[in-house]
């Protein structure tokens, strides 16, 4: 039976990428060797470094200025890398969830943290409005979009300091105004690559301000230096990225991705409202992310948690179960989620409220 | 035309290892999902972490008191996790090529390091002998296999101090004796799997004790603690170091590779000693590395480098040229690389020599 596949990430990746991954593993470019045994000093890899920084930069319209790298590990790794190059005495964060708390745990490790606005009174339900950002700290971090309740920030904020944001989940799912951000990283196992990497895009002129010493592969300048080869990157998960990239080009890039990603979730979210079992997580529409969608059963019907859950499975749902933090239930929608999985995923909710 | 791979790092793997990540990145364990697919928080990712472990420690003999651990990055990240984790006033290191030079240049933002001894003085052609690991000192730590030169330290050190060993090159090259080290670690991309994993192997009652504060990702703890799944761990290179792991178990482990490693070794130094153009980088034979086979054009054949570089590539030999840094050649002969790479590499050089 054919799945849809929901996972929050590690997720559905184009079936291009993992066809072209596939493909290299058996034969890279021609080489006579496997993508898993390629040196990352061939020139056959250093195109495709190359060719996946440029490409990064096209599909977002990077500005001079800024470079683009991919290093290893996560943005969990990431949560302490960037007060390390960039906290010198204070930072402020928005608290959207869970992983923007984690990353301002990791901060204060290295100087003061400054909590401008916090949604945690609403366990995350929704993104606070009325902040200002203040202007005597190094940089504004944020979470653009919080997977496990399911907010998602649309706009890109002006901000009077450096603005970072985590664009682990919603890289590529809409257009950005770059220019308007420090700093932008993510891990790649939502709408890019396999876990592994993660890309880092920074305005240079933000880095080596701060007094502390770095090791050097925390710092983000020995990156940039060496195009992302200082030392040996996730070679496999790069390749996958850079496949990713070229098929979200062919169909339109990151306008023509929104579109879809408008349309998929808008679906998903009417169906919510119209069914009489379900209710969103998150009250205003206006907070609701694109990514991950989270709903749960309606008070008079939560003991049918368990059996939609069992009844979706059945129907090749893969992945729905909410988060363990939130409950109810979670359908992530990727760029590469296709339409379809959303109709079946809606047709499933028809079917069980008419049972039910 | 079969190709040879003698590329340093990334490097071959077993073609099960490529065959079983072909397949798994088709359907990964009948899910109907593919690996790069599949969230690191399924059942069947579970057991593939855990197998992992366990493998590893069938494998080296791990005794118990000590902890498995797969993360993100590389050695690079490690060279300055030891340290944030071990080092509260002084660490020692032996200096035995460029790798170790990195590992110390990292420690030193840590504390104090006595650089115990150094082949500095021979463009690191040998191991030093005579020294003695220091007792005021949080750790000891060695690189046992030096990559650019050609040197490996084929002994467990007895220390009076916890002995760390970046072990990127040689892991499971020949049985360790486990319980003389208190760390253990090594990018994954030589004998294991493809780049984007780190293991870390660890002796519990040695974490702990430093005073500073550490980044959660830093903390060996956190991995431990929960089974190298706090975050999003690299899944597909964990996926393929336990496919390389089983193929290793299947041929008699680490003692079969031991033996294997040592015909394929000494018949490559054998030829290039007999051999009237070459010479050996390493002049003790006791120092020279199994992984990684140095030479040179001897001094009156200098001319001849790049024919013999050609020539080699016209029949199959691919990633034999030397290290920026050193020079010449190095064909690299890791546990998957079979005899007949090494037979086909040796017929070259007798071909080459009867040319000259």
């Amino acid at each position: 039976m054919k799945k849809h596949n929901f996972y929050a990430g590690p997720s559905i990746l184009p079936q291009y990428t993992v066809d072209k991954t596939i493909e290299a593993i058996r034969e890279y470019e021609g080489t006579g060797l496997s993508l898993l045994e390629i040196s990352h000093r061939s020139k056959e890899f250093d195109q495709t470094m190359a060719d996946a920084a440029n490409l990064f930069k096209d599909l977002l319209s990077v500005p001079s200025g800024y470079s683009v790298i991919f290093v290893g590990g996560g943005a969990s790794t990431q949560f302490f890398h960037v007060p390390y190059n960039l906290l010198q005495t204070k930072a402020a964060y928005l608290d959207t969830g869970a992983w923007s708390f984690k990353a301002i745990k990791e901060a204060k490790l290295f100087g003061e943290v400054d909590v401008t606005a916090s949604s945690a009174d609403k366990n995350y339900t929704y993104i606070p409005k009325d902040f200002t950002i203040p202007q005597d700290v190094d940089y504004f971090h944020i979470t653009s979009n919080n997977t496990i309740r399911g907010t998602e920030i649309l706009k890109d904020y002006d901000s009077p300091v450096p603005l970072v944001a985590d664009m682990s989940s919603d890289i590529f799912s809409r257009p950005v105004d770059v220019s308007k951000y420090g700093l932008i990283y993510g891990g790649a196992q939502k709408n890019l690559a396999p876990a592994g990497v993660t890309f880092v895009v920074v305005r240079e002129d933000i880095l080596g301000k701060v007094d502390r010493p770095l090791p050097t592969m925390v710092d983000y300048r020995t990156h940039i230096k060496k195009g992302s080869l200082f030392n040996t990157p996730p070679v496999v998960s790069i390749y996958s990225a850079l496949q990713t990239m070229k098929w979200l080009k062919n169909l339109g890039g990151v306008e023509a991705m929104e579109k879809m990603n408008i349309e998929k979730s808008n679906m998903l979210y009417e169906e919510i409202e119209r069914n009489k079992l379900f209710r969103c997580t998150v009250p205003d529409p206006a907070d609701r992310s694109r990514m991950n969608v989270t709903f749960l059963m309606k008070d008079e019907y939560q003991e049918l948690t368990s059996a939609f859950l069992a009844f979706a499975s059945e129907r090749g749902m893969v992945g729905i179960k909410g988060h363990r933090d939130a409950g109810g239930f979670r359908a992530s929608l990727y760029n590469a989620l296709p339409l379809e999985s959303v109709q079946a995923l809606v047709s499933c909710m028809k079917e069980f409220e008419a049972k039910n």
